[in-house]
């Protein structure tokens, strides 16, 4: 065990600390000029005609009867009071959330405090929060007390590398990619992503014909080399349109696969992009959920709460630690770490691109709900403070290590397992990999038909967010065989999915996560299999099914 | 006075329920296929692939380990708690809001009942509204208690004329019409539109290379044989477009206008679009705020509360009414009747373009916050039901027609004043106007310069919203001369304007609501002056300072 580890399965490498402090020294000036990366749409956006009355400065005691804004008296919303759970909740690595039974009662005497607070009407006192004013038309840049907090949290975690970055809200990282495609790319043209990638993201880009270029992943997401081949040999002739000049990418908790991007590899793909001029569109859902490398339940040992400071350097930085040119648009959102149902996330990238961002959702959602930037931001912000909501995401990330470790422990128990550092040509490249191989007790274990049986699966253990991504060896089966009907899926992984919904466990079949499908291998499936909601005796159970199932799977195909 | 007129100024015309009665008698089927409207963007989207798993029926007890919804003991909220106010507050027409001072005390006990309820993290009973399922992941399509309550709402108080009408949740109504121009126009494609009209409506098509053809106006909004004229006479050649396929209109409240389409007219119109194949987009959000034609205060009767039923039947209906083929898209939203602040409004339309909407959404707001569905479905739903909240919704009514009263009245009160149907060429051909001249008591009343001064403004009560629209009348003055100074405006409505800013009232100028700002009468100018949120005694005192303004910019200039 390397000595550094201390907390939450998270390895503090020293060296990460003098990159990023050497990355911080580089932070010289400001955003470049990037405006020749605006979609004709984005170019076109005017200001609404409406803000030209912004000419006017109000003055004290102006009447205001320029805008159609309702008197607040006629909100039915007198006063909405809150009781939220401390910020130190989940800071006690024993303390793990079940929703079954009375484990969830239980849990509740292990709390320190409890947070409570109201929102009035009217505030009580100048500066103070009210429903008059989140529940009125607000700016497209969010209350003021939003802007203030993201402002500050962004300052403190992150601290870009350049000094005139912006923060703007949106309603999540959906509308915040969704809002990048209508402003950087033309139809036509194509962005750069991980080989597995998340499907909605290329759902959304594709109406508006803005298609993937997958790129090769290996340990640590997204390969350099790779990446520099596609860009030096890209013929425009060939492809039928220019190189790329988006970057999309999950870089922490990766989404299917789990893994996370180094600071070592993100500055050196930042080069990338700054040589072929790429934007870099980094959407980090799970960036305080970095439960670290995962360690067999043998050698685990306990992890303790560290302060503000030193849990944001146990964790892998941003983007926008390495950005000095402005070329990050950051996408992080509030759904992971406090409910997905508050709609609220936010952009941190340079003032430019922030201005047409803005204009292209004035127009559309307008701004974030009242209730949710009311709720949200009085309790993170004022009820909190930043210190506390840092305890409150180091807790989070205890309980997801300890999910994760749950389902990984639970996985590898059902088979036999060895550890390898893979050198395949797959993503899995450099890797540390657990292959499973059948049960000693299984009828599988044996060699069939003359034929020794190897890995059935691999597993990668994710190292950040919420997946757990299983990759099927299917080499040594016969091909499936076609059942006569057309409408049967005629892959194994189709069918094996199939079969271990029948047993009661539904996972995300591998296929939804190709950024380009039809080059899957054949003899290879995958699963993501999502352990951020279950309770932890569910999902021991739940893997115990799943290899029960794959055994099966496995005989039968080798006894027909 | 007309005999049938019983409550907020509303008339009720016997004809109109026998046009409405013949209108649902009409109801014979589903909407036609309408499915050659959508633009190529909207027929490229495709499900979303994570939807595949819905191939898969979940059963009772299956893990569902697919998705990765965080466990809801994590989300930071344990209760919210609301102190709402009753749905009678406003039903007695004596309480007006005022925000200032000790009214607003005052009205406090005016009321009779205030709402109390929360919502707990977890459902007391099965099926109870709970933060667990609100502030969760949910469908593009909203929560189930939002949409059956949504439905619910609909069916009662429009009764759509065809049966497979649908309703789909969004962030409001401005996020609707954005779904809209995507969904329906192709760059290139023009839409029918009012030619005053909502600026932000106009802003949000421009970059889309999709521009207003505006429609001359009468004392009913859209004229018909006007519509009907550009349409028979659309020259594909000169236009450089096709025929407009969209219509887009706020029929109720008309913004800036105000004046409301009877359903005589909007059956006429609906029969226009169903000759030329025209979708009609009916942007609504002052529906419930009918409030009637103005009657000069000496005449002015009381206002009784209605039983539901009655109040509904007092409005004049949606477009929704007559349309028996499903080609109405409805956007409505809670913004003037809850609060703006909620972002949550919904469409009503046929079920094919519901889908396509839907789509549209899922890929960038995902669905409107749980936090705002949760606290406002529960409010009107649950705690007061669909009778109450029309109480309150006429309540509301009863407030904005006491506005509305207010401003006509403080305005009129301050020039000499005679009522006349226009039969000009304007807009305003058949409706009342109230021209103004200038004050008995002022210097300007006498004749100038041998000239004598006619009106000097001119004033269209609104029947239902939150806008006074004023026509100033020009022709009197001699040009503005320029100042030498380029920045300064060289129009009289602008320099005007500015006076009227600088003596501490903003209003909005007229310029920017002209569907084509260059094709205005130079002789004219307009403001819109919205009466939704000051004081009443603060709209009184600022219409007797623009009144002052007015008559000394004449004097100023004919002095000159």
């Amino acid at each position: 065990m390397d000595a550094s580890r201390t907390s939450g399965g998270q390895f503090l490498d020293p060296s990460h600390f003098l990159q990023l402090q050497f990355a911080m020294s580089e932070k010289s000036g400001d955003a470049v000029d990037l405006g020749h990366h605006l979609s004709e749409l984005a170019k076109r956006r005017k200001l609404s005609p409406l803000k030209g009355l912004q000419k006017i400065t109000p003055k004290p005691g102006m009447v205001m009867l320029a805008s159609g804004t309702p008197n607040p008296g006629y909100f039915p919303f007198e006063r909405i009071s809150v009781e939220a759970l401390g910020p130190d909740a989940f800071a006690a690595a024993a303390t793990t959330v079940n929703t079954t039974g009375f484990s969830w009662l239980r849990s509740l005497f292990n709390r320190t405090r409890t947070t409570h607070f109201a929102i009035p009407r009217y505030p009580a006192a100048k500066g103070d929060a009210s429903l008059a004013e989140a529940l009125q038309y607000g700016p497209a840049t969010g209350l003021k007390m939003t802007q203030e907090f993201i402002r500050k949290f962004v300052e403190r975690v992150y601290a870009p590398a350049y000094n005139n970055w912006t923060t703007l809200v949106d309603v999540g990282n959906t509308e915040g990619w969704s809002r990048c495609v209508l402003t950087f790319c033309n139809p036509g043209d194509v962005f750069l992503t991980d080989e597995w990638t998340y499907p909605s993201a290329l759902a959304l880009a594709d109406p508006y014909q803005v298609s993937p270029v997958p790129v090769t992943m290996d340990a640590e997401g997204m390969s350099i080399s790779a990446l520099r081949e596609l860009l030096a040999s890209w013929d425009e002739n060939a492809r039928g349109t220019g190189r790329p000049h988006v970057l999309y990418t999950v870089s922490v908790g990766q989404n299917p696969c789990g893994m996370t991007t180094s600071l070592d590899r993100k500055k050196a793909i930042y080069e990338v992009c700054v040589e072929y001029d790429i934007l870099i569109i980094e959407d980090d859902p799970y960036y305080f959920l970095q439960e670290g490398t995962y360690v067999r339940k043998s050698d685990r040992q306990g992890s303790r709460t560290l302060g503000g400071d030193d849990f944001i350097r146990s964790l892998t930085p941003s983007y926008l630690s390495v950005d000095y040119q402005g070329r990050v648009i950051r996408l992080e959102t509030f759904s992971k770490v406090v409910a997905p149902g508050s709609r609220l996330g936010f952009f941190v990238c340079n003032s430019l691109f922030a201005e047409r961002l803005e204009r292209c959702g004035e127009t559309a959602t307008h701004s974030p709900s009242g209730f949710t930037q009311g709720l949200v931001v009085q309790l993170l912000a004022n009820h909190w403070g930043i210190d506390n909501y840092l305890i409150w995401l180091q807790g989070l990330r205890t309980q997801y290590t300890a999910r994760r470790d749950t389902i990984v422990d639970s996985l590898l128990e059902n088979f036999e397992v060895s550890m390898a550092y893979s050198d395949g040509s797959s993503y899995l490249r450099g890797l540390p990999v657990y292959s499973c191989f059948p049960h000693a007790k299984s009828s599988l274990s044996r060699s069939r038909n003359g034929k020794q049986i190897g890995r059935v699966l691999s597993v990668v253990p994710p190292t950040a967010g919420l997946f757990l991504w299983v990759t099927l060896h299917f080499d040594a089966l016969p091909p499936p065989q076609p059942s006569g009907n057309p409408d049967d899926p005629n892959d194994h992984e189709t069918r094996l999915w199939l079969r271990i919904a029948d047993a009661g466990v539904l996972v995300g079949p591998g296929t939804f996560f190709a950024a380009i499908p039809s080059a899957a291998n054949p003899n290879e499936g995958h699963y993501r299999i999502a352990f951020s909601d279950a309770p932890l005796e569910t999902l021991a159970e739940a893997m115990s099914t799943f290899s029960v199932v794959v055994h099966m799977y496995f005989e039968e195909m080798l006894t027909a």
